[in-house]
């Protein structure tokens, strides 16, 4: 078992912070993980990405190749990063700040959520979008049980910071559910 | 130019967001940085470290092979890690929770402060011992410049945690100094 995901958006949304979230559930799921980012001169633009690799074996190689998930919370984000995704993997992106022209491939599955959005006039934090961008990953792939993210969130959240965090994985983890229903 | 670094020490520390933060402020001034973790069982014991590669070119493999420095924080990292260091390089740990052996090499650079305690006693929050931490390493070696870690702080603290961030980091910083003044 080996599996690959991108999160990528701008600077501070807390991209970072959501891959390292991915790869510690993974953990305590059992699993090996590896978890990076590459800074470069791009990066200065204001755009930012993470990656998580998830195996059942031992991780010698930690870099994402080919994304079997790809998180995008911003235009240029998905303009970088659409083409490199598996031809049967799954493209999750705002539905407000990113508007998909094909890039990605026929055969890729699109999720289209408003996901800043939710986080900033329901969750009342745009902050906590990366939070609930995770809960929609994680409802629509399974790929960490949602216990292992709430061990995660507790591992990674003081007291005060746990709750709207809880809080915004739960309302991702439920939008992409809805969506999974349609 | 290459420089490579790993910081170690238990889970909860902040190991991440301290390697995080390097390689952010590497970015701003200028450099190509890869900041990476794998995560194994191991890890479930309570370990955890961070690994950041700093160049001024272009990083295609971004994990550490040969430490220029290396940080521990709690006894078992500077066990599993010192052994890797560079024969030039420099080991900072924490003077009450790591006792050196001798297993680093003796050509190696030991520099050991009470971080854990300082943070603690003085600035009241054990939590910000990371950022101390940080302080020191930029002290000791001056691989980032102190105006890229404010920016970096700045980007990853919001407004009501980062004045104590700032004050770990220049503690540190202060701390490295009077070492090296010794």
């Amino acid at each position: 078992m080996k599996y690959e995901v991108r999160f990528s958006g701008t600077g501070g949304q807390g991209i970072i912070r959501c891959a390292v979230l991915l790869a510690e559930a993974a953990l305590y799921d059992g699993y090996f993980a590896a978890q990076s980012q590459v800074y470069g001169p791009e990066s200065r633009g204001g755009s930012s990405q993470g990656e998580v690799v998830i195996k059942d074996t031992p991780i010698y190689y930690p870099k994402v190749k080919v994304p079997d998930v790809l998180l995008c919370l911003s235009q240029e984000a998905y303009n970088k990063y659409a083409p490199d995704i598996a031809a049967d993997g799954l493209l999750i992106c705002d539905s407000d700040f990113v508007q998909p022209d094909g890039r990605e491939g026929e055969t890729v599955r699109v999720c289209r959520l408003p996901m800043l959005e939710v986080a900033r006039d329901e969750l009342k934090n745009e902050l906590s979008a990366n939070v609930l961008a995770l809960g929609v990953l994680v409802g629509l792939t399974d790929v960490v049980s949602d216990a292992a993210v709430h061990k995660a969130l507790a591992n990674n959240f003081n007291s005060k910071l746990l709750p709207l965090n809880l809080q915004a994985y739960q309302r991702g983890f439920q939008m992409a559910r809805g969506q999974a229903d349609k």
